[in-house]
């Protein structure tokens, strides 16, 4: 299945629903909505009905999966009506984020994009890269949907996309081990780690991590196949176009930990949580930086994943005026 | 005021309340329950009561802080009444942490402790720590309250505090100025950074921030004192005791970057949620690693701070059997 979240307009201002994907079919059904109705056609009444169907599928992807199977049985007897009543046009709808985690994890897994990264910045990776998954930690509050335009601060020269995978999380785990991790992820999204190298080249060296290099946007979506769709995690076909050109074409072969790995260790001595999203690491060539090259405001970069379908964001204008620190004196 | 969490039985498992904590009183006042009897004696039912207090006084002291100076207002209207029947033993509590941030995030500001850490792992500050004030993300899924045991995976040797102050963010907003930056702040409470040193030399060199040198716990407590109540933000009496003994002792004086500058950073291309938790950085001396001493199994440590109280918590038994990732050969 694949399984999206888009708005609604309602009395109180826009509100999530959660939707089942039939790109192929050039629609969307509304999960509640065709839950409600068949609640209602069993005899509930339409109050009871509605309670139930809030319960099963609320605004929160996150809080729909940490119902475990109870969701995924409730959206494939959606998915086995799929009732016309609830039904929208594909082209029509607005895209949210396709999860919303409570933690952004990104690894950095893919040996062809860590040779390229470290060739064109010229430093060899370190050798803690060899001894551990790394990844960062993002803030959740800036992810982006499917078609949504992504902001630009202004105090941004050199953009750059970043061609990943979404690993969306299933169950709360802590101190998984490989042997189990599979157990625990729920599907595959597409993410876009947008990236200012001009600023992370300033920030990396504290070693604390991104920060205003990364945490303007995570693009998320558009949507997230459950994991029973991919046979093979080490083969899923992934290309990048920047104005519909493509930049880089790949697959996702080539790992220096497996998605097992890179699971486990996320969870180790903490937990993750239902939808969750921890990013593979970039694809061999799937940012602009390994091709010498930077994104403009107004670009168009869509991301495009076997199995998954197109994550396609525009570029904002800057957006002027942001304060900045002042350098300090050194005082060592 | 003073505000915390604390936790009580309810019929499905614990809940969470806010108290007001008055410890010169020696008791802290349920706010829910305070509101729901002086509504009721007021003239609302049992049921409307509990309505309106479980809105004002929800289980998340982040969802609390969201409603604005309504929050406020509303637990000073119970400061102002102090109801012995909804009054609670300081001393019979079960501490929840503070507050429940979305984002954890930890600065750098002391110049003291800059200079110590850096004297003591031999090498010099890189200059990016004079451009921009840095900081790291942590997860907020293991932040612990006050007398919580605080767990200990395995796979650590070397364990430390760190002795921090906690912002606590009162308003959501995003690209804040220094002069704007003092509205957004809620209060202070007790942040214990707990760090594990010989991961953290591990992971730094990777540059994508702290993961399991510092996910696995972060001290929040034991409750906020609100902003109002300290005159002046680089003269706060800041003391941590191991055991029992004075390991450090110091104030909130020389800072590289204002707390000011430090939210208003935080703040830029993202938003600050209230509710979140940014830590000042360790106090010059507030790391055991600046002593050239490390922490055991069983060892309490106090952090104690003026206008605040005192954060006491005790490290559990290291926990054994966490799979551990085997070393890559080198590939570039």
């Amino acid at each position: 299945m694949k399984l999206g979240r888009i708005g609604v307009q309602g009395p109180d201002g826009n509100v999530a629903r959660l939707v089942l994907v039939l790109p192929e079919e050039g629609r969307v059904i509304d999960l509640k909505k065709a839950k409600r109705l068949a609640l209602h056609s069993g005899g509930a009444t339409q109050e009871a009905a509605n309670r139930l169907a809030e319960a099963l599928f609320p605004q929160s992807m996150s809080a729909a999966i940490a119902l475990g199977d109870t969701f995924l049985q409730a959206a494939r007897s959606v998915d086995a009506e799929r009732r016309d009543e609830a039904s929208i046009d594909i082209g029509s709808v607005s895209w949210l984020p396709a999860s919303d985690p409570s933690v952004v994890r990104d690894g950095l897994t893919f040996i062809g994009h860590i040779k390229g990264f470290h060739e064109k910045i010229g430093h060899a990776p370190t050798p803690s890269l060899l001894k551990v998954p790394g990844y960062f930690k993002g803030t959740p509050h800036t992810v982006i949907a499917h078609e949504a335009e992504v902001p630009w601060p202004g105090y941004i020269e050199h953009m750059d996309y970043e061609l990943e995978l979404g690993y969306v999380i299933g169950r709360r785990g802590g101190n998984l081990r490989p042997e189990n991790a599979r157990d625990y992820l729920f599907g595959i999204t597409i993410f876009n780690d947008f990236s200012a190298r001009d600023r992370q080249a300033i920030e990396m060296p504290i070693q604390m991590g991104p920060t205003k290099c990364k945490d303007f946007a995570y693009g998320i979506g558009p949507w997230i196949t459950t994991i029973d769709e991919f046979a093979d995690l080490d083969a899923i076909p992934m290309e990048v176009r920047v104005n519909g050109e493509t930049w880089g074409k790949g697959n996702s072969a080539n790992k220096l930990w497996t998605v097992e790995e890179l699971i486990a260790w996320s969870s180790l001595g903490e937990q993750l949580e239902p939808g969750d999203v921890i990013g593979s690491g970039t694809m061999g060539g799937g940012s602009a930086l390994e091709l010498g090259r930077k994104l403009q405001p107004g670009d168009v970069v869509e991301l495009e994943v076997g199995g998954i379908g197109t994550l396609r964001n525009r570029f904002g204008q800057p957006q002027p005026d942001i304060w900045w620190p002042e350098e300090r004196k050194p005082f060592m």
